[in-house]
């Protein structure tokens, strides 16, 4: 289970009248925590905040979700030097109905977890997927944030038992391919990238955002565009990012299988030399 | 502000890693409650239920649920006459992530409120409407349910903090007209009526259900079917639905207007004479 703390203290419950159990009025971040510290701390605290904007939320400034979060790990029995936080911003307590009332204070909780680590073979020999059933609805108002609304994500991950299944790449309505029910996906052709844009649904992942600026910098060709399901099956090969994971090679998705070629290899060790050490390169 | 019961006893929180909070992985009922007892009690019952298990989610028995009603009001110190209750039931408390770990308990919670009654004039001039701009997405999967998963409605009805506006029609992203934001929607054109269909988006209400019903025994036409946004404009009348109004006519959205004519009275008559007596007839 996770450890809860919210203004400083201990806090594993929250109130019935929060606007994030009845609407889920509210977004949340997952941040990987290394030798004591958030990892792409910048990019969680800008889409927390951005996010935070667009649904008419108060956040809270950067000084005050760090030193939560450092006093959360203070009193957290997890190891500091490998674990895993989550930050929840709702709209706080407030009367039955959708009007939010006023401008109360926000709930803000920061939650320890341990970390979950996958094996040294998913990292070399890639993981296996599925492509969900569950559709992503087509809400441009919503797309890239992380929202408290994750029944999309909560049926599509329920849509399995197998453990050897590691994630489920999810489509929109509209039969684009999206990103996974944890994660954001790359495709690679050869020595080019793409990813899908997170521009109708889905969530723009901080290690998605890392990616592509490594990627960028290093002048390797990474486009952001609409990516039909029928690409999985052209591809060379697949990978999947995540805040905690990093980055994990897929092995195949129904009838396409891949190997880790020499693109993802060359992502792989530019991640690793930006600090983002996970498991093999 | 509501007084909320779990278990019989009361219960102002709940747990911080109950899954109702962190993804929305729930349901809700609002109920009227009259001279003691929940109105339209079927409705909301099949409702919970068949939506409880459309998500994967244990739905308790309806001897349970009204049990829990029946205590809460009891030791609520709302007016028993008149007063609204709500029905909070999610997947429970859970581990990080999306999928559910086993079959554990699920969280039941009722909460009292006093009822907030529309005045004598909305009843008899009908309200103000406006058409919002935020959309409902397309999402066949969830079309009907009144799930934890709510940010549409609240941003459509933090659109307008104008209290001479009495609800907010919303669209889906395809420009058919689907709902309020907290009702159904009833076009009328002579002795016709029209109610968009719930199939894509929207929540099917009981109040909705309760009137489809009664025009049905009584009768009188009714299609359930597409409503594009500009039907509102060749209709002779409108009305919304809501669990706890009942019927209200509406006078104006912007620039069409309204009056409460003839085949808005007979329903309104209708649905008093089935027992659902809220403002004038």
């Amino acid at each position: 289970m996770t450890e809860w703390f919210g203004d400083g203290r201990p806090c594993d419950t929250i109130s019935a009248d929060d606007r994030g159990f009845h609407y889920g009025d509210g977004l949340f971040e997952t941040l990987a925590i290394r030798d004591g510290e958030p990892r792409l701390w910048d990019y969680h605290v800008e889409r927390l905040q951005g996010s935070a904007t667009r649904l008419g939320l108060q956040a809270p400034d950067e000084s005050r979700l760090r030193s939560d979060l450092l006093s959360a790990l203070d009193q957290s029995r997890a190891d500091r030097a490998r674990c895993v936080a989550k930050i929840v911003l709702t709209a706080g307590r407030g009367p039955r109905g959708y009007r939010r009332a006023g401008r109360g204070p926000a709930t803000l909780l920061t939650g320890i977890s341990d970390a979950l680590t996958p094996s040294d073979s998913c990292y070399r020999h890639g993981v296996a997927l599925r492509l969900c059933n569950t559709r992503l609805a087509v809400q441009p108002q919503f797309a890239g944030m992380k929202t408290l609304n994750r029944l999309e994500q909560v049926l599509a991950r329920n849509e399995w038992t197998d453990d050897s299944v590691f994630e489920g790449l999810t489509l929109d309505t509209d039969d684009r391919l999206i990103c996974g029910t944890m994660s954001n996906v790359f495709l690679i052709s050869g020595q080019t990238l793409v990813t899908p844009a997170i521009t109708r649904c889905g969530v723009s992942g901080v290690m998605r955002r890392h990616v592509l600026t490594l990627l960028d910098e290093a002048g390797l060709e990474c486009s952001v565009r609409d990516v039909g399901v029928e690409e999985l099956g052209s591809s060379d090969g697949v990978f999947l990012t995540n805040s905690q994971f990093g980055v994990l090679p897929a092995r195949h998705c129904g009838k396409h299988t891949w190997q880790p070629g020499a693109t993802f290899h060359r992502v792989a060790a530019m991640i690793r030399a930006s600090g983002i050490e996970e498991g093999p390169v």
